[in-house]
């Protein structure tokens, strides 16, 4: 499905609904058959060792499917992660930011589904995967 | 299995490995049939509304996986988060604290299973529930 | 919520919907906090070893999550799976049926989140868990 | 991870330890960088309208997670499955084959995660995603 959003424009709206990220994320790429995430390492996400740490991944997974979501349907704040499942496969790198590749699965009328690869940027094997489920509500706002 | 470790020196413990979630969680029960862990809603985990963000509830259900598995095998800061999923069923009362009940389902040589009902604190129906698997490294140190 | 189906009815009504599955489940016990299903270990779900395969567990878990929803909304055999997670955690006991105890977590409007527990009968520890959602399509049938 | 058996073997190998499954899957590509394997569409999958259960879909995502880590690491009939997450996104067609396709995206010590994309023949949006853990017992036979 289409891009209706730019990554400005994304980035803006990320900035509006959720004010308290606000410099942990950025766009990397938006296009319609990959959107591209980064996880900024910093010191509140960093586990001892300077990894970043679980919840961390976890939350660029959140934002990404959101993202990946709402660059489809326009400015959808109400729209809810409904499920996550994640794997974490190796320890990432000490330091590095993180990239996350999100590829949209389905976008039905009242469920987004999302995969998600995640990489220390610079390495080839990823540290982790998760897929997400959002619920997009009924009314939606252009 | 047997508890081994009590809340007080759970706290310490965590506070070693994870210093940077200081304050952010504490243990309200610590028995071989039930850990129940506090996520403090705080500025930094709310979203507009002031409702506890999904990376926050994700955090809680990770590490009271954590505590309920490191209470039965001693203090062992290697294990690792290797399989999280999660649903999020409703949303959480605004500017409560979320509580996370937590329960051994398995305690191998090498993984841990652990569910998980977080609640705001004050209402019945959960608002998500959890299930997550640590990998236990080989060489258990008591 | 409320039980609106009898246990009779309710396998009536699978006889109906899913009749390639007739014989293989039984319901034990349908009540508002608990459902009880039950997979009779046949040779077809066996694996070498006479243990019932984790393909036979998936299929109890499946069939468990939708009656627990239907018992609750009725003859609705347009409800669909959307997610599941299991984790496999012990191997079951050879020729023993496999019980699953299901719980509604969440009935809305349009998901349902049923949390199951399987067990090997006779045996303590559970051999596997899961969660599951339903898609409940919008035209409810009473 | 280089391959280390055919496609032959596997089949073999697999009629060997999972004779219940013979006739239900084939594989159509055994490569490094992708695993594809088929599922039969045949009377006892179908659910009423001719698309193929979950169960069955769940079967040929266990499967061929299971030959992705055998294909590397040579016949260990004890690999174990630990956790899979599935999320069924579409209808499936009526009477069509489902086609696997799987990606090995760790293999370590004690755990190999692959994931999997599910497709009924001919379609281009998949019906289905999964995620599995395997299990592999410490002592290998090469």
């Amino acid at each position: 499905m289409p891009i209706v959003m730019t990554a400005e424009e994304m980035t803006d709206f990320l900035g509006e609904v959720f004010p308290q990220i606000e410099g942990m994320f950025s766009i990397d790429r938006l296009e319609e058959e990959l959107l591209v995430m980064r996880l900024h390492a910093a010191e509140q996400h960093l586990r001892p060792g300077g990894t970043v740490s679980g919840p961390a991944m976890f939350a660029l997974a959140d934002v990404g499917a959101y993202v990946a979501t709402m660059a489809r349907i326009g400015r959808q704040a109400l729209a809810v992660t409904t499920n996550c499942s994640i794997d974490f496969m190796r320890k990432p790198a000490a330091g590095a930011d993180v990239l996350g590749e999100f590829r949209l699965l389905k976008l039905g009328r009242a469920l987004s589904v999302v995969d998600c690869l995640l990489y220390s940027e610079g390495q080839a094997a990823p540290v982790a995967r998760a897929s997400l489920t959002y619920s997009i509500p009924p009314a939606r706002q252009g």
